[in-house]
C-alpha cells in the first residue's frame, strides 16, 4: 500500500445560515477493504444547495458534495482492486463512485436497491466525527467503504463532466430502467435542470421518436433543444392549453412516457394527464415536501397507468450513465453544465454564485 | 358450416330501474370470422351490477352479463378454428372466451394492451340493434367476433366455476402480472369480494410468503382465508392500528406487494403507506368515480413505490387464468362462488337477489 498523506483539507458545513469552514484533519489509517482517494473535481448537486439553504437536513457538521471525481492514492490490500466492470484498478487511476456503499446480503440490495441496503452509508451525508471526516466531495479526500461500486474513467473525459455522472446522470439512468424500452416512444420531460437535460439527451440515445422538455424558465427550454428536446413546453402557459398541445402533438394518444425531474407537483399531475394509454411516469424530482397530489383512481386504472418513483439508483443504472456518457459526453453540450469553477478555498463563493444565480451546475476544482 | 337456429331469446336492459324484458330475435348468418356460440352459463359480474343499479352507463337497450361459458354452434369458414393455445376447435366443444375483441394490429393491441385495440368491442356492453343482437351473457346465442380470444373448456370443469374465467380470474392473472415475481413475497390485499378472494389463491400459488386479507365484512374475512390468505384484516379497524399490525407481520418491513380490489380510496391509501422500499401497489377495484386520492410523491420517490393500474387483461392473462382455474378450481372452495342459480326467464329475480344480498356471484343457467 502507498504511503498515506498526514492530513487534508475540508469544507466543514455546521448548518444553514452559517459559512462553510475550511479546515485540516488528520488522514488515518484504511480500514479493511477501503480505498483512499484524492478528489479531483467536484459539482455542487441541487440536493446540497438545498441542505445549504436548509430545505432538507444533514446531520452536521458534515462534508458535501457527493459528485466527485478523485484518484486513487491507496488501495486496502483486502479490496478485490477490480471496478465494477472488472477491470484493475491502480493508485492513480481516475474514477467515480456511488454515492452509496450498503450490505450487498441485505433484503434491499439482494433486491436490485443496494440504494436502499443496510448500513447504508452515503458519500456527502454523513456527520464528521473523527477520526472518520473525509466522506464528502468539498475535501481533498475520500476514503471509499467497501461495497462502493467504483468506475475507473478515461483521462479523456472531462472531470468536470464526469463529476456529475455519480449523481444526476446514474439517477437519470435509474429512470429510464424504469420507465422499460423507449425505442419509438414519445416523451415528456419536466423540469429542464440536469437531470431534465440529461434524460432528453438519453431518452434520444435510447431510441425515443419524440422528446417534449417543459419547465417555467426559457433559458432551460432553449438549452433542453440542444440536449436533444424535438419540442419546448412553457409550464407558464395554462395546462389546458398545453395539454391541447400535447395531444396534438401526438395524434390525440396522450404520451408513453413521462418524467418528472421537478418535483412540482402542478407538473406531476400535468404529466398523469398526459399520458396515454398504457403510458409511465417516473417520478424523480420531489426528494423534498410538497403539497399531497389529488390523483384520480379510476383514470390510473382505465388508462393502465403506472407510476414509478425513483431515488438514487443501483449498480446497473451506475454502469448504463458511464457508458452513456463515455460515448455522448461531446454528442451533447454537457461541457456548458459547469458555468463556474471555484477552489475550494472560496467554497462560500460558489454556494452563493450556485443559489443566487441556478446555474446548472458550478464546480470546485480541488487540484 | 352447421345449420343456423332460427330465433333465441335475450333479456333486454333497457336502463337502470326498469325490469329486464325477455324478448326473441332472429339469429342471422355469421359475417366472416365469426362464431355462433348457445350459452350454457353466466355468472352477474359486479359490472353488471353496477350497471343496472345505475353507477355506470351503458348503450341500452343492451344485453348484459359478459362472465359466459357456451358451446360452438357454428364457425365461419372463414375463421382458423383454433383456440388461443392452438387447439382445434369444433362445434360442440364447451368454450369461454375474451371479454373483448378488437384490431391486432392497432397500437395498443401491438403493445400487450388488446383490450383497449382499436375497433374495440366488448361482450356484454353493447347497444342492441339488429341485426347486432346476440352478443351478451343474459341471452340464448353470442355471435363471437373476429380476434376474440377462445379457450376451450374441459367438460370436467364446472361451468359455473369456469363462467367467472374471463372476466374475475383473468383481470387477477392480469394484475399478477403487473405485480411481477411474488415468489416468497408479502402481499396485502383489499376487498375480499371475487377479485379479492381469486388473487389470494392465485398469489398463494404463484409462491407468495404471507397473504393479508383486508375487507369491511366479518364473512367475507372467514371465506378469504379458505382462499389462501394467513392473516385478516377487520377494515373497520383505526387505519394507525392496522398499519402496526402490519408492520409487526413484516418484520417493520413493510409488504412488498398490495392489490386494491375494492376500489375504495381509503384503501387504496392504507396500501400505498403499507407497502415497504421497492413495494407495488396493483389498482383494480376503482372502475368507478370516486374521491381523488392524497398522495405523497417524496415516499413514492424515496421508497422507489411502483403504482400500476390495469384494467381487464390481454390474452396471455387469461391463458394464465385458464391455467390456474384449470389445476386449482377444485383446490380452494371455487364452487362455493355462485351461491344461487335462476333461469333466464327469471332474471329480474336474480338481479334482485344479487344486489340485496351482495353473495359473490349469482349464476344465471341457460340450457
Amino acid at each position: 500500500m502507498s504511503p498515506l498523506p498526514d492530513s487534508g483539507k475540508l469544507a466543514l458545513f455546521h448548518g444553514p445560515g452559517t459559512a462553510l469552514e475550511i479546515k485540516s484533519y488528520p488522514v488515518s489509517p484504511l480500514e479493511r477493504g477501503e480505498l483512499l482517494v484524492k478528489n479531483v473535481y467536484t459539482t455542487l448537486c441541487g440536493s446540497d444547495l438545498h441542505t445549504y439553504c436548509g430545505l432538507r437536513n444533514e446531520p452536521c457538521p458534515t462534508v458535501l458534495g457527493h459528485e466527485i471525481v478523485g484518484r486513487i492514492v491507496a488501495i486496502h490490500p483486502d479490496h478485490s482492486a477490480t471496478d465494477l466492470t472488472g477491470q484493475p484498478i491502480w493508485p492513480g487511476d481516475l474514477i467515480t463512485w456511488t454515492v452509496f456503499a450498503s450490505d450487498p446480503q441485505s433484503i434491499n440490495a439482494q433486491r436490485g436497491i443496494p440504494q436502499k441496503g443496510d448500513q447504508l452509508f452515503k458519500y456527502g451525508h454523513v456527520r464528521v466525527q473523527e477520526p472518520e471526516v473525509f466522506h464528502g466531495g468539498l475535501a481533498e479526500y475520500c476514503v471509499l467503504k467497501p461495497h462502493t461500486g467504483i468506475i475507473r474513467l478515461p483521462e479523456t473525459m472531462p472531470v468536470a463532466i464526469a463529476a456529475t455522472l455519480n449523481c444526476s446522470v446514474a439517477t437519470v439512468a435509474g429512470a429510464l430502467r424504469m420507465a422499460g424500452d423507449l425505442t419509438n416512444k414519445t416523451i415528456l420531460i419536466t423540469g429542464m435542470g440536469h437531470l431534465g437535460i440529461t434524460c432528453a439527451a438519453m431518452c434520444r440515445e435510447a431510441g425515443a421518436s419524440w422528446i417534449a422538455a417543459a419547465d417555467i424558465t426559457d433559458q432551460r427550454l432553449q438549452q433542453a433543444q440542444r440536449f436533444g428536446a424535438d419540442a419546448l413546453f412553457d409550464m407558464k402557459i395554462p395546462a389546458a392549453d398545453l395539454h391541447t398541445a400535447l395531444q396534438q402533438h401526438t395524434n390525440g394518444r396522450g404520451v408513453d412516457v413521462v418524467f418528472d425531474m421537478s418535483g412540482s407537483p402542478d407538473a406531476m399531475e400535468f404529466g398523469l394527464h398526459a399520458l396515454g394509454i398504457g403510458g409511465v411516469a417516473v417520478w424523480v424530482g420531489a426528494v423534498f415536501n410538497t403539497r399531497r397530489l389529488q390523483i384520480d383512481p379510476e383514470q390510473i386504472i382505465r388508462k393502465l397507468i403506472t407510476i414509478k418513483g425513483i431515488h438514487n439508483y443501483n449498480f446497473t443504472d451506475f454502469r448504463y450513465a458511464y457508458d452513456f456518457l463515455q460515448q455522448h459526453w461531446s454528442t451533447y453540450p454537457f461541457s456548458e453544465v459547469v458555468e463556474k469553477e471555484f477552489p475550494l478555498e472560496v467554497v462560500n463563493e460558489a454556494f452563493t454564485y450556485a443559489v443566487s444565480r441556478k446555474p446548472l451546475r458550478v464546480g470546485i476544482r480541488l487540484e
